[in-house]
């Protein structure tokens, strides 16, 4: 069987099986969330095993040492992934949620219902617990779910799969659910992401040039997450040990991640207060700053900010740091160069503070608080299986809603059009 | 100037205006409308002349008479979209609307708030109210439009959004919130649809065909209607005279438009006392039936229903008549043949009614009542802007709301994630 003709199958399988999972009911979804957690830390010797010969295969080929730690599961890995499972089990069924009803004056009352979107695709690089992560995502919103892992979790990811879709069987629900596609041409891919009839959205997992090469080929809608040049604003007059502490957290606590803060902006009448105690700080904890000529002005041992730093996404503890004139010109410099990501303003003042939250549109915009805390679950939305930068569908952070979509639903009386 | 180069810059001059327009406060967005509803109708004379020049134009190229019929204005046609601009106007805005906000165990109270898309593209056919209506529901929702109507309508649609610009600058919105393509060219439909970074979306309005060459070349989230093949299921024991009466109103009442109902599903039992009574109905309207076997038992006159026929949108006077043996026949039927576009139930019994809205997930789905009703204004919307048949994003009737996406706001106090 050549490899389209594999891929259409399994596509199609999916399509099926949505069918069913529409209306599978929330207890026997959730039961089947739990015995998925069961299941995977019974069998976590097998799961290793398998790993093992994932990561024996990486090292040979060289991988990074980063690239083979993603990889590598262990048995706390294992156990935090089935704690996953049961907080998503956890979670209300968003499926069947009516949003709204209203009644119309011909007497027609009119809802909006949460359906699932149907088949979802999710494409990954080799992290095998996000192929237990989004298949309980799915199944708890009611979707099928096709997965693309890297190839060089192959053995992993069948492993896991096979575990979760024993328990589908086992519950009266359709195993193609779950499914892998069990080959690591690259070939693959390309055939999944041109079948619009019965795939209904494609979520990217991994860098700018993954995602930019999916948006390139899929004819299926793709929810993009390109990047994450998130912007701090020290306003004149803030709280300047919660800006230091903010501004220290959201560069230093985990910088590798897209919502650490990667620009400051501080207003020229905080600067001279602010900017010596907070690169103190940084100094501290390693972080290497890079600033404009202002800011030189008044820190002259740091490095000059070039214009691509102001675009930079480091994911490092590196900084860019701006002094502006005020609210109007920071605004004006998250919208030139941010990526419509995360911002926050740090502030005493109210008008400020609404200003900024009304006027900058990024997909999460915060006073007061660290960019880190845009998060599915840190906003409270319960999980996360992922966080889009564009507007269409979804902008953030994604729970198990986005994963769904509204029907109409109208309860009437005999109404006919006149 | 090449043509690549001038899309590229009335895609650029949007972007900035979209920035503007997205705080534009209602007052001001509703007062430019009115005007807008005002200007248009004291320029009848002129803006009949620039369409006069079109509609000669295109019965010189051959055009068939339909499509000279919704091409030409006329006094009253003016009116009507002055009426609708008012319409709209006087819509609450979705813009800055914050649809929930809750807190967290940390403190941070945390929203969602509406925000516009940004750029919207419109590709539509030669239909000159199109470019005021779009404008407009763009306009209120705080995007900025680009409207590339059909390349006969263009003196209609360039004299349409001249008025439309001139109002917006004297009410100090930047006139780049409402641009058209102005050339007939078909490249610049291409290029527009290169330019993910500065649109945002495309909504084409027109066939199947029109959109699927827009899905096909599209760089830019589409939003798809592709047809609608609305069912109505006759339950056994369903109001005969309700179902006489709905199932006359949603085939004839204006069988060309995409909620019609093209295949009708009668239980079996309903089908013996129900059939000869629908039938005598819609011989009188002129109506064609095409039936399945069971169905010309009883109406041994009717042509014969094929394969294709269950498949078919109509949008005339023909009807698919099928007898099935209850609710689980005629939900997989719509299921394996329908569009996701509108079905109903004509029931009386309870279960089936919620089995049906639960079950059966297209984009509307109705109890008791006309398929007819699945439209923007009809559910309550206020205005359309179009129907989508795929769920990513908005899935049905959209209306001014469809036009924008939520942002996440944060209130904090100085949190930090630990």
């Amino acid at each position: 069987m050549n490899i389209k003709t594999q891929v259409i199958g399994i596509a199609a399988d999916a399509k099926k099986a949505s069918h069913t999972l529409a209306g599978a009911p929330s207890p026997v979804k959730d039961a089947a969330l739990r015995k998925m957690a069961d299941e995977l830390v019974k069998n976590t010797e097998f799961l290793l095993d398998e790993n093992g010969k994932d990561v024996r295969y990486a090292r040979d080929k060289g991988l990074s040492s980063a690239l083979v730690d993603r990889l590598t599961l262990k048995a706390e890995t294992v156990s935090g992934i089935s704690r996953g499972l049961r907080e998503v089990a956890a979670l209300p069924d968003p499926v069947g949620k009516v949003t709204s009803l209203w009644k119309r004056p011909n007497g027609l009352v009119v809802g909006r219902m949460r359906i699932p979107l149907g088949v979802v695709g999710i494409i990954y690089e080799s992290r095998p617990n996000v192929t237990a992560d989004a298949a309980a995502l799915c199944l708890k919103s009611g979707n099928a779910v096709i997965l693309r892992g890297g190839s060089e979790a192959i053995h992993s990811n069948l492993a896991i799969a096979g575990i979760l879709r024993r328990v589908l069987e086992e519950h009266g629900l359709p195993e193609a659910a779950v499914q892998i596609i069990p080959t690591t041409d690259r070939k693959a891919v390309h055939e999944m992401l041109q079948l619009e009839e019965y795939i209904d959205l494609i979520i990217p997992r991994g860098g700018e040039e993954l995602i930019r090469a999916v948006v390139q080929t899929s004819k299926i809608p793709v929810i993009k997450h390109y990047k994450g040049v998130c912007h701090i604003y020290v306003d004149a007059g803030a709280d300047l040990d919660m800006a230091l502490d903010i501004c220290m957290n959201a560069k230093v606590q985990r910088p590798g991640v897209c919502n650490a803060m990667e620009t400051l902006l501080v207003h020229k009448d905080a600067a001279q207060a602010f900017l010596p105690l907070m690169a103190k700080r940084y100094s501290d904890a390693g972080v290497l700053l890079k600033g404009c000529a202002e800011t030189r002005n008044i820190l002259p041992d740091i490095e000059e900010a070039r214009e691509e730093d102001w675009y930079a996404e480091y994911l490092d503890l590196v900084l860019a740091v701006r002094t502006v004139n005020g609210l109007d010109e920071a605004i004006r410099h998250i919208e030139k160069y941010g990526s419509l990501h995360t911002e926050a303003i740090i502030t005493r003042d109210y008008r400020n503070a609404q200003r900024f939250l009304n006027e900058v549109n990024s997909s999460t915009v915060l006073v007061n608080a660290s960019t880190r805390f845009s998060d599915g679950f840190e906003l409270g939305l319960g999980a996360e299986i992922g966080i889009s930068t564009t507007k269409l569908h979804a902008f953030g952070p994604m729970g198990v809603e986005e994963l769904t979509t509204t029907k109409f639903i109208v309860y009437g009386d005999g109404q006919v059009r006149t």
